[in-house]
């Protein structure tokens, strides 16, 4: 983070959960950071669909992020830009389309404008249950950053 | 990504090149997704040096993202953002300060704002040689997105 630009004072952490509750409820993209022993780390976009404690992805089976979240759960995610962060550690499961119910998978393609169910390529749902959020803007906001811990929201 | 939005025809490879060596020149601050046995995936936002063939980055020796890329140069780097993307696949090796020289140091800290010299804690510079870009607006852009291939542009 530069520090070249004057800076708004720090938020407390009141207004942090606020906007960063807002954010995860009205964005529609995020930021998808995986790992894998075979591919090594990867990054893409995608919407999401989140419903107040876990957010829903869908990606094909056969892509490295697919590949990688069935060898190995963690992710880390990130909302907003680089100077209104907001960053999630958390645990994927993949999750059957049956399982998912009709409801839930009407609720994604509402909100993200894509049904997996319509296109020939496999594709796999996954819950993301974040762990750890943080968000901050400039340098100035890092210490306070933590607004989930363990699971819990620090509110 | 959704397609609910109603998308603008697709770039080609010209206009793609140029939007995205503007990008690489303009922009201050990139995504730098890496990962290590100890702490997994990781994912921050870092400020940049791009001199037209490799990115500098700095970060402290200790941090997550400066242990992963010590023990695992392999870096995934984007800019943008998630409906106008830049996606970089490449390799990052330690630089020390001396060997930098003291020009490119005063160029990274004019562009980025931020002189890691001028800090206690020990910080590690990395330059990042580009393998692989890619660049993509909506869906329709997937098709064509690669622009560089083992460190060739595709021009």
């Amino acid at each position: 983070m530069g520090a070249g630009v004057a800076s708004a004072p720090p938020r407390g952490r009141e207004e942090r959960l606020r906007d960063t509750r807002r954010r995860l409820e009205t964005d529609v993209d995020l930021w998808v950071a995986t790992s894998g022993s075979q591919d090594g780390v990867h990054l893409v976009p995608l919407s999401y669909l989140w419903d107040g404690s876990v957010f829903l992805i869908s990606t094909p089976r056969a892509s490295v992020t697919g590949r990688n979240l069935l060898g190995d759960g963690r992710v880390r995610l990130s909302l907003g830009t680089t100077r209104d962060v907001v960053i999630v550690d958390g645990a994927a499961e993949p999750v059957d389309t049956a399982e998912l119910g009709d409801e839930r998978r009407a609720a994604f393609a509402t909100r993200t404008g894509f049904d997996p169910s319509g296109i020939a390529e496999p594709y796999q749902y996954f819950v993301i249950r974040p762990r750890r959020i943080l968000a901050w803007r400039e340098a100035n906001e890092l210490r306070g950053r933590v607004l989930m811990r363990d699971g819990s929201w620090l509110d």
